[in-house]
């Protein structure tokens, strides 16, 4: 027998399933806890999300109560929200109680607020208080990601005594975070930690408290999912404690909900760094209108702010029309600076998404940005000067364009693209060559400036440092690169056209 | 007492703990392990990583052997790397061959060839073999990523058996992964899993294969770390067994490994979208020159690939001369059609990390994209069309404008911005709008399109779906653009200039 296989091409168990569970909802719904015991409740998710609502409520009663929770967590939470709604509330409450704290938070957060309070009416007293008491956090610090139920024992506990207790949570079936175990001491304070591995390690006779961990890594309530991240990753943790502002201990965030945390953090980073909202569902899932809705905003502010370039091309008109082609290397020498802004600002996002950067770091980044754009618009200057050159040079011309072109200025305007020969300046491409490569030098420059500092900017202002995306950037870099361009050109040509 | 604290604000337990070391490495290095038992290797890694070659072979020497391998463990690479050069093979042997398989494969990895070879002939036989097997997977692989040692029993073993092996093995201070037990049958195929919770949950004297879970959900040893990251997400797993096409198991990769690799393959991912290649290293700590270098190549390809601009523009310069009007709004309209790919490249890329879409759903996307890009791009139309009528009925001038300047054709070129009030042709600025409006349609759609196909006919091509950068959309269609909006100025207005 091959173990089954996960691959791409072959997608889930569920799709297999799905025929089979519907089959058994009609004839015998008796035998469906039994049939699916083994399956995992991912893939039972993956069947009760293509079930319409009366066929999931008869699946979900055939489960039982405690392993309907465990598919409800798993289940897509638009199609999970929408059958929450549509039950009764006490048949609704019926099934989150029996969820461990954070997922039923987690689960109570999509439903709109009136149904939320008819369901916890129904939910018992502790479970109801403990569930506002989590639905009060953002659902995006660690408050949001904890879950109140973990194992802590008193520093005087013997190891025995302990792992007695591990076992005995672990057969209630309730389901606490237990792969570390705390210590607290009479106030409630974190002293110290032990991993469960640890724990089976220890001699049988030992005190727990000389056993763990004095250094305890621990976030507060309000850290961002970002810190809540690094620190489960830079410690190599399977949970972290989550504590108040005085050091107690208010719940747990175990590793999978992190995991699961940061792959949701990166698919909103992703996208807004490509110039939207993020669309908090998976991409084939969402509706086309939901979806142009997410993305129409942003289109129509870099849609408005881009209007910009129109008027600083009305600024320069006259300058268009004397030296006609300056016209031929806008597209170019905008885009280079939008490019090296993008370079810049995915660096500095993601270095402070990583917690490897803060907002004080702004002039040491300012200060590599610096020689970085410098050298890079050097790069690329020295390259534009090369292209201008070798078309000069090899006159290329296109099969649309009067013999003579080239990129020499013209004294008078040439309207059919041709130049009297007597009206050309001799070697003036030379300065359009010039007026191209420094535009690079300062425009790579500014964009590699700008687009490392506006993430700064906007964190400094409140506003989240993803936001800053590449389109964002180019826009913004677009209308000074413009201004840039046309200077040098009014400096460099300064006395011939100009 | 407060439990520390993590602050991003106020940096690590190293900073301080560092000059500490240093005195006691002077002093009396024999109380070093000691006096740092209590503290996390990371936290003591950091420490590590600033001091010189001396210092920290003295230091890991006397932290002990096994304590030094999981300081190795958590250093910076690169330190690490040149450290573990800097010795000899015979020292470098010693402290790797403590390191867990997968840990010292990592870190050889790094090391150059040559070295490799010298370190690997001091390692006893065993650890070599098996860290030469290791060595020999893609580093972004389920093999590259898993280690061999993990528990697994066969399925006759009793509960009370089972524990006493894990109890066992976690008293060894081996660092065998154990949260997840592992039955397989006689030919070392997996037949079942167990987590270590419900190990403890289980009644002691039923069979382990009673107990275990028969779906054991697996990775194939060539499967690309996202894949992996995704199982591990999908099933909330604290370790995935790693197997060959033939079902026996390899390894496991652990929980905390997975979220290494998903932190880099995330960042790499978001450098590269930024457009360029992935930088390796911290921001902070990557040389200027590495940082050029890995910044430039993308940005000279970039740039010679917008040359096309130039050659666009040059091909309708004619056009360009007898409506300079239609230069204005060259960047806005381009601009748009790369804002628009970003976003299409960005929603596509990440459903293919979180492996939401396959290779074969592109018809899929393309069909969503199709209706998606063609009503932004109507949205940002009107808007469009909007901005130029306005400013056309305000008769919005500019400073340096003569009088009379606005966005209806002239007759002939104007060559000092002003049209002589008899070769203006009336009402013409709504066939301007018009051309603006219409092209925006057609570039945001085309925008939208190529963006979402960009990453299909790369990871078709064989390269990496990410590689499809903003900027490599947004020069992709700025050349395509130019032409769609040339082309609509030609179609609009035939007949009165063109």
């Amino acid at each position: 027998m091959t173990p089954p296989q996960r691959n791409p091409e072959d997608r889930p168990v569920a799709a297999l399933l799905a025929p089979d569970i519907v089959a058994l909802l009609v004839e015998s719904p008796a035998d469906i806890a039994a049939e699916t015991e083994e399956i995992h409740p991912a893939d039972l998710a993956d069947v009760a999300d293509a079930l319409d609502r009366d066929q999931l409520q008869k699946f979900l009663a055939a489960l039982g109560a405690s392993r309907a929770a465990d598919v409800l967590e798993y289940m897509d939470e638009e199609v999970r929200t929408e059958f929450l709604e549509g039950i009764t509330p006490r048949q609704a409450a019926e099934l989150v109680t029996q969820m461990t704290p954070d997922d039923r938070a987690d689960a109570l957060e999509e439903i709109d607020e009136e149904h939320v309070e008819e369901i916890l009416s129904e939910i018992p007293k502790e479970a109801r208080q403990e569930t506002e008491r989590l639905l009060s956090y953002e659902p995006d610090t660690a408050g949001g990601l904890m879950t109140t139920e973990f194992v802590s024992v008193s520093a005087d506990a013997t190891v025995e005594k302990t792992l007695e207790l591990v076992r005995a949570v672990a057969r209630s079936g309730r389901k606490e975070a237990m792969y570390a175990i705390y210590t607290t001491d009479e106030n409630g304070r974190v002293v110290g930690v032990i991993s469960l591995r640890e724990l089976l390690a220890a001699p049988t006779g030992a005190k727990i408290g000389d056993m763990a961990w004095s250094e305890v890594q621990s976030v507060r309530s309000s850290a961002d999912r970002e810190e809540v991240a690094t620190v489960i990753a830079d410690y190599d943790l399977v949970a972290v404690p989550v504590v108040s502002e005085s050091g107690h201990m208010l719940g747990v965030i175990t590793v999978d909900d992190v995991i699961d945390a940061i792959q949701e953090e990166q698919t909103e980073d992703v996208q807004k760094f490509g110039g939207m909202e993020a669309l908090d569902e998976p991409y084939m899932q969402i509706g086309l209108v939901a979806m142009i809705k997410k993305r129409a905003g942003w289109l129509s502010v870099l849609l408005i702010s881009e209007m910009l370039t129109t008027t600083a091309m009305q600024h320069f008109d006259i300058e268009l029309q004397k030296v006609a082609v300056l016209a031929l290397f806008v597209p170019l020498v905008m885009s280079s600076g939008g490019n090296s802004g993008s370079q810049a600002t995915s660096l500095v996002t993601r270095a402070m998404a990583l917690q490897e950067i803060e907002l004080k770091d702004w002039w040491r980044v300012a200060a590599r940005e610096l020689p970085s754009g410098l050298s890079l618009g050097a790069i690329l200057g020295v390259i534009g000067v090369i292209r201008i050159s070798v078309w000069q040079q090899m006159k290329v011309h296109y099969p649309s364009f009067p013999v003579g072109y080239d990129y020499n200025l013209c004294r008078i305007p040439a309207t059919s693209g041709a130049c009297p020969a007597a009206q050309i300046i001799p070697h003036s491409w030379m300065l359009v060559a010039l007026t191209v490569g420094l535009s690079l030098v300062g425009i790579v420059t500014f964009g590699s400036l700008a687009g490392s500092m506006l993430p700064f900017v906007l964190r400094r202002l409140g506003f989240d440092p993803a936001s800053a995306s590449a389109p964002f950037v180019a826009t913004l870099v677009d209308v000074t690169g413009l201004s840039i361009y046309f200077l040098v050109a009014l400096i460099v040509l300064h006395g011939t056209l100009l």
